[in-house]
């Protein structure tokens, strides 16, 4: 070993971005973060930045976020390989509409929002229409990053907040397969994790991961200060660190909650019946005097509770590599597929062969039965595959 | 100001302790920490220690727990002016039948179990019918410290868990009020602010500030399991701080909670179908889309989360001094009208007329509001008094 330092070995070699030009239309905390991370991406040579507000342009450019900051958005993306909109979710298809005849073909657009369901399907129809009107195929793929700050706004930018988050992206029937992975290689060359949903099970898992224990936090609340109106302050001087916990969340925004409740009503729905429904059987427990029963719950949703840090950062992996045939849309077939039957993406990549043929698509699962569940499921679509196990 | 350093100026002065022996009966974290606390209160001369497992006694003895660690609970007991049973909630009654035989007449007993309705009815019971076959008078008041550590057990003992923290005592109607104020004042001078309840209320309030929370927490995170089951482990993947935040509790000791929960059935049911009832309001609101009233429900809780941790602390009270005529169970008539009428009570002390007749009872509540509230309640039954505000 040679004298001078070196870099801690990455687990793989590291990869550079297939987007050479990458335009940011929103510099708040994830924008500018984003834009501050793809500027460092190998492969990349320019990142355009806008923002609508002046001010927060004036510091963009006083912070150096993106190589250039432009102040019309149509300037912004007319040169994009790859356009981010990091902007709040219902400013999304009004955008999109403006930005799109701007937009180089073959381009690809993507998002930050929060919820998928319903942008994904305006967005669709927007490109779908533009490209029967106009011959110019913009492609889309939706995305949500899980990263975030304590802090907000631009001046909290930080292009180290991808790095080990997982990036959410959503495609559909219709995405297209190139641009799903070209848009993940970029992705990992930020450091983020790439995790495939459906924009369907991605809003029905934030209701439960996220939206729900916001409505759980303030529920709470809200009872124990009636409690407390009624009975006396005792009630909030005898909360003690479980009760603070568990009533964090209702210190949120409200105006932003009303946003994303609105916005995925029925999954929010959906998660608040199956929990009522839980705790209906837990309160039978307990009406009942069923302790057995009792101790067997409490007992499960610890073991669940003590997994949760683990299960975020698998260490060991199998690839299912598939063959990828000359046929549209198979990447998003196959991760469809997998994502109805439960089966968790926790990488995707394209392995080319050197034949310059398309060569294979690697999906990447956490366990050997989850491998194994995943080749079923190929098998009956008459996808073939095989397996590759990582230590 | 001479040169000598001098402690911080204590906002009163500070009291002494009513008991020259104390009694401590288990050396958990609870009763260590306490017998270290009352060792160092002014007044107390000796601090008797004991425990069930010779272990702990071993490592009493090695701590320094109390002055004098004794094998045998008999006679630990014998001396003391306070008895503290700081031993788990099933073995309350059964160590109470022990002890009061060996008990002198007059000495007061309390304990520190974390529920109160039944073992108050129980301990109260066997005290009544000791007095009736031997005369001895013991005197019980239920209490219930809101300290801890993250650390357990004799080893983690600290004197100074107490200091700012509420110690809930639970008089009833038939409570000894001298008994009920030595006590208070014992538990001021290591630090503690007392707060009174009723059994029923104590229980009552726990449940809704401790054992609902702790419910919640658990069935939300059995809830995230399960859809991790059959949607694919995305949705641990996808859980952030708000997620951690509320599903901390269901990391708790099973069997810990299964005892918590038998104990206060009907209270823990009680507060289940208060939260259910609320949560089936604001699933209302989101069904039928009526945002306003949803944001209104985010703000309220929002308020109340941010009044949290000064609601605890009071900054300014008013005292309602109460003459105490020569009438038995004034004591308790007053504060548990009070706590009937949902006026809380932070604090309570008695004011020594300087003839050496019972003087009066200070009653400090936290707002003007409260003060006036309380003055209308003792005027209805008749009970004389005035207000005094601090600032």
């Amino acid at each position: 070993m040679s004298a001078e330092s070196r870099p801690a070995t990455p687990t793989r070699p590291r990869e550079r971005s297939p987007f050479v030009t990458v335009a940011v239309v929103g510099c708040g905390l994830i924008g500018a973060s984003f834009a501050r991370a793809s500027q460092l991406a190998p492969g990349v040579e320019r990142v355009t930045t806008t923002d609508r507000s002046a001010h927060v342009r004036q510091r963009a450019r006083h912070l150096g976020i993106g190589t250039t900051v432009v102040d019309d958005v149509t300037i912004a993306v007319a040169d994009a390989d790859l356009v981010v909109l990091a902007i709040p979710l219902d400013a999304i298809p009004g955008v999109a509409a403006q930005i799109l005849p701007c937009m180089k073909t073959q381009a690809i657009l993507t998002d930050t929002g929060s919820l998928k369901l319903r942008s994904t399907a305006e967005v669709e129809a927007l490109l779908g229409s533009f490209h029967v009107r106009s011959g110019v195929a913009v492609r889309y793929i939706g995305g949500h990053p899980m990263a975030g700050s304590e802090r907000s706004g631009i001046d909290a930018a930080d292009g180290t907040i991808f790095q080990g988050a997982t990036w959410l992206l959503t495609p559909t029937a219709g995405s297209d397969d190139d641009a799903f992975h070209a848009l993940a290689t970029h992705l990992r060359t930020i450091g983020a994790r790439v995790l495939a949903l459906t924009p369907e099970g991605h809003d029905r898992l934030v209701a439960v991961a996220s939206h729900l224990p916001q409505l759980l936090s303030s529920t709470l609340m809200d009872e124990a200060a009636d409690v407390a109106r009624t009975a006396g302050d005792a009630v909030l001087a005898i909360t003690g660190g479980g009760f603070r916990d568990v009533t964090r969340l209702a210190g949120s925004d409200p105006d932003l909650w009303v946003g994303i409740v609105s916005g995925n009503e029925r999954a929010v729905l959906a998660a608040i019946d199956a929990f009522a429904a839980r705790l209906g059987d837990l309160r039978r427990a307990i009406a009942g005097q069923q302790w057995d029963e009792l101790r067997r719950f409490l007992e499960r949703a610890r073991a669940a509770r003590s997994g949760l840090p683990s299960k975020a950062q698998v260490t060991s992996v199998t690839d299912v590599v598939v063959p990828l045939a000359d046929r549209p849309g198979m990447l998003a077939e196959v991760t469809t597929a997998l994502g109805a039957a439960g089966v968790n993406i926790e990488d995707l990549s394209m392995r080319h062969a050197s034949d310059g043929t398309r060569g294979a698509l690697l999906v990447s699962v956490a366990s050997g039965a989850a491998a194994s569940r995943a080749r079923e499921i190929l098998a009956e679509r008459a996808i073939p595959c095989h397996l590759e196990a990582h230590g």
